[in-house]
């Protein structure tokens, strides 16, 4: 009769732990022996269970590690990226100077480009006329001149104290205008200097929209 | 004699637990009684792995959701990269206008660039010659002209009601010809219009080779 | 008395196994017979916990899984960006020429810019005077030329065998000099060509700072 209740007993706390997220505990009331070895063998499983979930999140723990260092180093070219991307050098400048003829002056003459039509990055300075590299990289320039036809034009583009290229014409009749320019992809250094000087004795026509200096980054490197 | 036998069952027990997932369950016919002590006390020892397990899974949980936000924000740099960089303006139009003038004309006209070399993005109409800018950033654009030198060549490169910069030569003797050209980098909204202006009196060569202006999005901003 | 001795120790194991962490397990000398139903009751709730913990484990492993499929497109896409950005195709080069007229030929020649400027990539081939693009993409090329006035000047942008712009001047009197330049924007494949021809009978001026080709990736497509 007792090993009965027992037996019932066992039946109800198997039907409890198979169900144990939907049942209720049993009542405080139930007083039962179950057999020992069902609840040993429930435990036993139970153990086998917990082994095998802690097993899973041995598993899960290092896949977690694995994710976290890819995501790290992908944070890390991201911001790579990002950097390259918001490195923004950019510029365009014109000599100004009020519809008159700039020069000419008795020796080569650092040009200065006095009004500022683009000047993102701030690289170029229109009180010296010289860009300085923020950032190491490709970056592109071209110069345009025009002048009237009573003097040479020359200009030369310097990259720090090395003359790279040049656009000139030389005189003609009086009225007659002349145009040139040049382009250049240039590799530099964080600080080289881009500028561009005026031959002696030569002139350009100096307004806002003429004679014109610009550049930007193509890539950093 | 009993108590032998509990205890025996108990050594069974433990090395149940011990190895749970390496060995079968303890057959049906197993029955015993081990010491309610020895149960208790694994019974407690397996209460506190648990706990350890889950203490692992919280922390797990919490660096998978610190996992998962930062990997969100990835998400959202790479997109923005992707968008900058998927975004695409280029284009390149000459006059066309079958090897012949175009103009001169009494006022100042738009130059219409009919034949499209590359319009990446549709962003310059060859209908109107008017490029308008798809999206804010930093825009290189670039004119030439080519020109019988009969007449003066000038041309002018407007941003929205905004005169630029312009090329231009002096007419010369009758078989001469004119070139020029300038470049310029603008800041442009979305929506800001860019296009080229012929002056009055002005002509430039209609061909799909000479007279040209082109542009591209350096840098969204 | 047994069942009194038997409730006492079941609330020390339920204290045991509510601080199961922090407490130490019973003692070895301990011996008791708590009410089995408390203890099935314990078993209950534990069985019932592992399952919560499970439960937590089963969702945290798909979230990983989410995520890891997540990284590895994020990891895809960075690489593109990477590469996309690591392309680097730049180039300038002049005719060098020794400061003397290259030309006038019988035939229209490709005009070998000798003195290379800058070369990123290798695209461009000084001793053939061809750019190859070395992937597909939007590039421009700019080119310039200076020539004496004695003959005419005229050269021709080429991509592949298609002519595509051209900067040309007519003969002047003797000592003058022509200016002239043109851009453009290409979409090129891989393998594509571009390179500058010289007329017939035309010349321009040799040197390292005049007569200049240049040209860069501006996009990857």
């Amino acid at each position: 009769m007792l090993w009965f209740a027992s037996l019932f007993c066992c039946l109800i706390l198997a039907q409890d732990i198979g169900n144990a997220a939907e049942t209720e505990k049993p009542s405080e009331t139930q007083s039962c022996n179950p057999d020992m070895c069902d609840l040993l063998r429930e435990f036993g499983a139970m153990t086998e269970y917990l082994r095998a979930v802690e097993t899973r999140l041995t598993d899960s723990e290092t896949r977690l590690t694995d994710s976290e260092t890819r995501l790290k180093e992908s944070e890390n070219q991201i911001l790579e990226l990002r950097n390259k991307e918001g490195t923004k050098v950019i510029f365009s400048a014109a000599t100004g100077g009020g519809d008159r003829h700039i020069g000419p002056f008795n020796t080569d003459t650092t040009l200065i480009y006095r009004t500022v039509i683009t000047n993102i990055g701030n690289a170029y300075s229109p009180s010296t006329g010289i860009f300085v590299a923020p950032v190491a990289g490709a970056y592109y320039f071209t110069i345009f001149l025009h002048a009237g036809g009573s003097n040479t034009a020359a200009l030369f583009l310097y990259k720090n104290n090395h003359y790279m290229l040049m656009t000139h014409d030389f005189p003609t009749n009086a009225d007659r205008a002349d145009t040139g320019g040049n382009a250049v992809l240039l590799q530099l250094q964080r600080g080289d200097q881009v500028y561009v000087r005026m031959a002696a004795h030569t002139h350009v026509w100096g307004s806002d929209y003429h004679t014109t200096f610009s550049g930007f980054l193509v890539t950093q490197m």
